[in-house]
């Protein structure tokens, strides 16, 4: 008699309409995301492969999966596009990724709203929405393959952020409807802030089914270049920008030299040794914009449309954020990065100190955005001139005995990283609610729920 | 032979054509505005009469009437819908009344810009606006009487405000059309910056004929009022509203009690002795508003969806701003008002601080807002019992000891009050340009042009 040796062998014979994928090398990709960009993670990570990957259609595959995987304590690794930087994707102790990306339809919009499955790629979120008027208030660079899932469970926020704050500033996200990883799963819908305790925990204390956002107007955005001499030329015409409560903005991303530098494709833009600001304005807002370029003595190097924009099918967004990091690793692979956020009022004292104390080993790339608070200030995902790890830790530390608050993208497991430290206990109630045997990608939260009696 | 005896007379001989007013009761009506408000400008502007008001109706109309007045040395006093509180519209020495409010076509809207006659009532360039999708940014609550070029010329900004920051803040006024006061008048657009230098100096340096203001998407704006038991209570929930980067709104007012007393056609909605908030957010963001409140411990005691509110015709946009004033005036007439701004960062404590200080005499009724830097701050315009004109500038002082900056609304000379000095040297360059002859309200400004030689 062969009977089913291991419980991911009797998880496929349970459930054989669903789309797995077994082929070691798709399952190994399928395991992997974005988090080479640090040197530490892509050793710490090495090797970190799922047994399976599932790609439900449908809630009730999805549902029939999770009950499978906790009536056999298989881990259970959710995926959405796998643009993270964090390891988001990668399962720890293998097990199944779920990879959300076949649970993508749009649901539906209403003005100023809009709901869609988790696996929806954001750039056809925001197709759908756009026919109505609306768009999403914040997306990460990676747009196009970065599912809505995937920036709720992993993301931040990203263009859009320096009108909106982040994905988790109160009216961004409304509600999410998720399942329980238990052998009889329920569904539930949560709103608000209960929602939000899911959010940016990489799926470890729940798996989210549908996403309910709240949406921006679809303005024609023109893309711009704006070149400068001078690093604090550029620093106080981004910080200005940023400010102008009357210049409607979806970006404004700084690049000191030479970052510029590495953004090889734009190079007929952007004069070698020069510091750039890459923005999006309201094509409605151009005018005030370049009065305030003309203040600052800068220089309009690179002008597109809306339009333009769209056909061409380019946009400077995938020059900014991380892409701004894949763009130089594409040219320099001794490159790393950081995150930080600074102070909302001493943020341009801070850059300019951190500039003169690192500069040339950490390369400035800064993000304005209005933070949780509601504050406009900047954030960095600063290019580091990799060495050691040590030199890096130190460099995280010359950073903090500034007062500049580091998001270590260099740790994989949860408390090590944004959270610094122990996780909220709300957070942790959603885990043993959601997850009370703890099998979403065990080893990313340290912390485990308790066991029920 | 019966010759002219007056300049006056030989303007009205040479322009026959023209709508003009001469009956006196109507003249001294239109030579006033709102400066009632304050019992120091009732007394100092008593008695301040134009000798005739006239009301064009095209731009050659107001080019005819500009070119004689320059001619015959008759002064002239640009008036929109008479709603200023600083004697904006109060001829100081005598002449003509310009009174703007048949000049008043809606010119164009595009996304995002829409440009109108400055005689336009907002109400009705709202109306023009909205049937496109957009509106203004912000409106005082005289929206219904006020006009465009008032609002330009004497306003500061208001219901909007707490999103767009002031009318003066870049990208809310795109340009105007000006016209110098000249024997041979010139018609000139300024654009931007250029085009605030005419921003909020009464029509003193120079005539605005069409304007053209950045605009907002028309949301449906939910109009609430929460209640609070404790100062503290409603002043953190305002705060945090204000700061919420995610919850689209256009008005965050704070009633400390018993402002809220004194609003007698709201009694039902405000329990005696309350403190209240009154907001208008978007309708799509009225659930995390919601969580906002139960988070504050407020009650929502009042709530009218957009349809709502435009079926009734009334709207809490009339408790706010300056109507708040008006309406406590309407109960007592001994109160009058001030005008504070507060620094950003400090502006919680430094409320609290002088409503420990003169809480009972000062009633504080303050006004979340972005400020010109684009910092989330609030402004005041406190109820103050009236006593004596020194006591009042008693309290002025003790409010300016502790940080707070008061533009004083109990002055009429332009130098006394905002500019608190002299004016800026571009503002006067553009009177020179503008009003060479000084000839625009005689005595409004302190300093006249330098006579061309």
């Amino acid at each position: 008699m062969n009977a089913p040796v291991s419980p991911i062998e009797r998880l496929q014979l349970e459930l054989p309409d669903l789309d797995w994928i077994t082929d070691q090398s798709r399952v190994a990709r399928l395991s992997q995301d974005f988090s080479w960009f640090s040197p530490v993670l892509k050793r710490d990570l090495q090797g970190k492969n799922a047994d399976i990957v599932a790609r439900p259609r449908t809630e009730e595959e999805i549902k029939r999966l999770v009950s499978s995987c906790a009536r056999y304590s298989i881990p259970i690794t959710v995926r959405g596009g796998g643009t993270g930087n964090y390891g988001q994707a990668v399962p720890l102790q293998g097990g199944v990724v779920l990879d959300m990306s076949g649970y993508n339809a749009f649901l539906w919009v209403k003005p100023g709203v809009g709901r869609a499955q988790a696996g929806i790629r954001l750039v056809n979120f925001d197709r759908e929405a756009q026919a109505s008027g609306w768009e999403l208030r914040c997306v990460p660079s990676t747009y196009r393959s970065a599912t809505l899932g995937g920036l709720f469970g992993g993301g931040f926020g990203g263009v859009g952020s320096i009108t909106y704050g982040p994905l988790a500033a109160a009216g961004n996200v409304l509600g999410v409807r998720a399942i329980t990883l238990e052998p009889e799963p329920q569904i539930i819908e949560l709103r608000g802030t209960e929602a939000l305790l899911m959010h940016h925990v990489y799926g470890t204390n729940g798996i989210v089914l549908e996403i309910e956002v709240g949406l921006a107007p679809a303005h024609p955005w023109l893309e711009s270049i704006v070149t400068f001499g001078a690093f604090d030329s550029a620093l106080n015409f981004g910080d200005a920008l940023a400010h102008a409560s009357g210049i409607v903005k979806k970006e404004v991303c700084f690049m000191a030299s030479p970052v510029p530098d590495y953004m090889a494709s734009l190079a007929e833009y952007l004069p070698q040794g020069c510091h750039a600001i890459m923005l999006l304005v309201a094509e409605f807002s151009e005018e005030p914009m370049l009065e305030l370029v003309a203040r600052h003595g800068g220089t309009v190097t690179f002008r597109k449309t809306a339009e333009e924009v769209r056909t061409s099918n380019r946009t400077l967004v995938e020059y900014t954020w991380n892409h701004t990091t894949l763009n130089a690793l594409k040219i320099d692979k001794t490159l790393t990065y950081l995150q930080s956020g600074f102070t909302a009022g001493e943020h341009l004292e801070q850059v300019r100190r951190m500039e003169k104390l690192l500069g040339g080993e950490v390369l400035l790339h800064a993000e304005f955005l209005r933070n949780l608070a509601g504050q406009t200030t900047c954030t960095a995902l600063q290019l580091v001139r990799y060495t050691t790890e040590e030199r890096l830790n130190e460099i995280i530390e010359i950073f903090r005995a500034n007062g500049v608050r580091i998001n270590n993208p260099h740790v994989y497991v949860l408390e090590d990283g944004r959270a610094g430290g122990d996780l909220p206990a709300d957070v942790m109630a959603m885990k043993q609610r959601f997850d009370p045997a703890g099998l979403l990608n065990p080893g990313k939260m340290r912390t485990v729920p308790q066991q029920p009696v």
